[in-house]
């Protein structure tokens, strides 16, 4: 039987897939042992996870840019998890970054506008995850302002302010939320998980994973292992297996 | 502006991508530092990486299942490379091991014929990466074989002639291969790119990747990097930069 005629038989599989949208440590997701790369394998064989990080935006571009990613057609039925992972940028302080900076209130309508746009896509908020941005170790983060002759450009304690918007925004429209910015800072010393006080390690990346790893379960357990276990594959006659 | 109004007004993205199809050694290509994650990193912002490796499987059960995966509509646009990998299963000794085990010719017919099936979709041989099966270390798989309670399944020289197979379907086929059974014992101890005796380690799916970006490289050169880079961004109207 010629391959052509095979697939006709076979109807092509739709693969269902996780978005990771976000800004740099969303697009450093795959970078040694990082937590997209972590979150792929667990998700082989049942859904692809895909890198939509853009450095250095912030929600003022991503609301621009997000219906250029996901459009209407079919989204729903293949995109089963959306992360919406920014304020890293955002919470930039005005004065000194005023390119990257958002105001705080805008930050959180921006956030909701996004969800927004999901929805009318069909992507439902029980789909979306947002993530708070990580904590910001100052003393690490100024060495690299410095090294560009730049002042330090952002201050923790603004960052929180974000993250706690942020996850207002998720209560307020029902999503699930990865408080970052509160995890990494529970009970413990937060600079082992960060690589540059802004970006996070290897460490910082496994414990994103996990705490991820917590929602994004509910939302894949029941997509189905995409073809057969090789040892059920029936050897003398595969198409009945694979077709 | 309504967001969907702005999607309206910019194209939807065609993302490109890069399929990985092969066998276990392809399934586990985000593990650990893995090959399909170096690559998914290296081309972040240019195309996806997906991985298609389905443990265990055989160029015969593969060829099956090819049009499940890879359809006509839009596969020539977006389908920038293909990697097939298999032959690890293959080569498994007839006798020992007869659920996997395909002959070699059929091995070589096999591979000839996923070809054909990727140019009737518009894959020219130009896009697909073939890549033979890594050497075997008979004494760390006999390990895992006696483990569960089998005899040594699978022999190097085997695997070498189905390598040696693999290499010239692509010579007549016009297709780029990585040699990895010779490559990987050219001057050098292969062990420690193997894990297990057949499955890669950490090191091995580094060399792969290296191997693999040599091929890879001119067939993404031309592909732009994906919407502006932050600082080109007029961020007083950002959408003139990002619609």
């Amino acid at each position: 039987m010629a391959l052509a005629e095979a697939g006709a038989r076979g109807r092509l599989l739709l693969w269902p897939r996780v978005v990771l949208f976000g800004d740099s440590i969303t697009e450093h997701a795959f970078q040694e042992w990082g937590w997209g790369a972590a979150l792929a394998d667990r998700l082989v064989r049942k859904c692809d996870v895909v890198n939509r990080g853009f450095s250095g935006y912030n929600t003022r571009w991503a609301k621009v840019i997000l219906p250029r990613l996901i459009g209407k057609s079919a989204s729903a039925e293949s995109t089963v998890a959306v992360t919406i992972f920014f304020g890293a940028n955002d919470s930039a302080l005005k004065d000194l970054n005023p390119k990257q900076h958002v105001p705080l209130e805008e930050y959180a309508v921006n956030l909701r506008s996004m969800i927004q746009y999901l929805k009318s896509v069909d992507i439902t908020e029980d789909k979306i995850i947002l993530i708070t941005p990580p904590p910001l170790q100052e003393s690490a983060w100024e060495k690299e302002c410095l090294a560009k002759g730049d002042k330090l450009n952002r201050r923790n304690s603004t960052t929180g302010e974000y993250a706690e918007a942020c996850v207002q925004v998720a209560r307020d429209c029902g999503t699930d939320v990865v408080d970052l910015w509160t995890l990494m800072q529970k009970d413990q010393d937060f600079s082992s998980y960060l690589s540059d006080g802004l970006h996070l390690s290897t460490k910082g990346s496994n414990f994103l994973a996990a705490q991820l790893w917590s929602c994004l379960e509910k939302k894949v357990s029941t997509l189905p292992s995409l073809l057969p276990y090789w040892r059920d594959v029936d050897h003398m006659n595969p198409e009945v297996s694979l077709l």
